[in-house]
């Protein structure tokens, strides 16, 4: 258990790490920060630790500090706390780009404190204080990305590990190139198409915005709820993973093209042979224990 | 109430047809047939109704009928029914498409019977007959695009309306064409960008099928969901709303190079001005009762 851990960032990642940390017992003091003063008056009043008045306050005495700012925020952040963090202080983040974050914090970073990058595979589409719940990242993975090889890094490492088991999540350590390039796949790439088609049903020619939202049940709906996502830490995430989310966009339209090309010359069996392709891969993501198999999420009257 | 329907195709919108039927008390007899012999043995064991042997003792003496078998199929089961008709009998379907169905059972409809095309805005994305439940249309929209001015055309639409409001769904009354144009947007276009990602992620050169399940949480299991769904009925919504299709399609694509461009020249302000917009649809879309407003869809352990 730490003594003190300090969390810069009261929205929902750092308000769950909040919760988590204190109903695990990870944590004696959680000591929270947000840059906006109305946050920190509401994460005061629904109790999630010791609003600090600022950064450096925070992470004053804290044993581990959590960066929980948008990715292009990190870098600001992690300057206005080096001078004040205490001796062999482990610092870790949540952002869901990892090499972009390393670049920004990395060259502030204290020579008496160690940076193990971090990000949970958890969230929701909603975001500030009050959207943080302690089991936000129960069975949930954890990636970590260290890069200090030294006595003390792994030692960081071990306690990371460890602070994040206790919070419910599996952990898993890969590199930081590795991290970008396949949450390009699974998170980004997602996330762009989704916001690109809610967007865009707001403002076609021909269609009212009325229709879409009215019989959104038959598809659409389910793009509505990513693209409700913050968009300031959206904004950054593509601003600070460029490479690998152009790379897998380029695929992506490619294969699109293929689509569009069938459906417009009735290639038929084309069609059949991908949508199949894709139906098993529901299966896996089900088996393995990311998703649940009843039908709608179970979402509608009875649908289960 | 319907002294006898007959409803042809049991899959997931057939089966829920004939148990909601019942259940409502909108039939008193209901008859299923389905080409396939191992479906129709199953439909027999979970007591769907009373399973024919074919299609034509399945519409014999029926007041109402429900084509339900997917959309490129329609033609040539009404091409089998045709001269077994009752005399009065009200037909229906409910494909995802209203054009081309017109198209396909129009040239065989006897003069002696009534056909009024609809489609229920619900489903799920899982298919069969074990697929089907009774409160699949509880809330949810039903599209009728009748043609028929007729007095008969207007008491079958009467019935009709009738008939699935007592089944619990709320009825609409448009066009074939705007239909058409509709769901391409709502539901068409989001499968097929659902297919195209999931089809795409499982074929990567530098991201393993096994990572892209892994880390699926973070957006991507949502496309899995909607790529579950039954890979013939897709194909032929694709191949019989062609136009209305590659129309939004072009506009997707559109949209997305120009985010992709965004992207590139690291134009934070466009993406977040995009993604602030995409997120007020979300919004209109719970406040239309058309999806939870739980995070996750409630889906995750504790997660609301």
């Amino acid at each position: 258990m730490f003594e003190r851990i300090a969390i810069l960032g009261a929205g929902l990642i750092g308000a769950s790490v909040a919760l988590a940390a204190r109903e695990a017992g990870a944590a004696r003091v959680v000591a929270l920060y947000d840059a906006n003063e109305a946050v920190r008056a509401r994460a005061k009043e629904i109790g999630l630790g010791e609003i600090a008045e600022s950064a450096e306050a925070a992470v004053m005495g804290a044993e581990l500090v959590v960066l929980a700012v948008p990715v292009g925020a990190m870098g600001a952040a992690m300057q206005s706390i080096a001078p004040h963090l205490a001796q062999g202080a482990i610092l870790t983040d949540v952002g869901s780009v990892k090499g972009a974050v390393l670049n920004a914090v990395g060259p502030h970073l204290p020579a008496h404190a160690v940076f193990v990058p971090g990000h949970p595979i958890a969230g929701t589409e909603h975001s500030g204080p009050d959207a943080g719940f302690a089991s936000l990242f129960h069975g949930r993975w954890h990636v970590l990305t260290p890069f200090d090889e030294s006595e003390e890094g792994k030692t960081a490492l071990g306690k990371l590990v460890a602070f994040w088991e206790k919070l419910g999540a599996r952990v898993e350590v890969m590199s930081h190139e590795r991290h970008d390039v396949v949450l390009a796949v699974t998170s980004h790439l997602p996330h762009l198409i989704a916001f690109n088609i809610v967007a865009m049903a707001e403002d076609l020619e021909n269609v009212t915005e009325t229709e879409v939202v009215k019989y959104s049940a038959s598809g659409f709906r389910d793009f509505t709820r990513i693209a409700a996502s913050d968009p300031t830490m959206w904004r950054d995430v593509f601003l600070n993973n460029r490479e690998a989310v152009l790379e897998v966009l380029g695929r992506f339209s490619e294969d699109l093209a293929a689509l569009q090309r069938a459906i417009r010359w009735g290639d038929g069996q084309s069609l059949y042979t991908i949508f199949d392709r894709a139906r098993r891969m529901r299966r896996e993501v089900i088996d393995a224990g990311q998703d649940t198999p009843a039908p709608n999420w179970g979402r509608d009257t009875k649908g289960e």
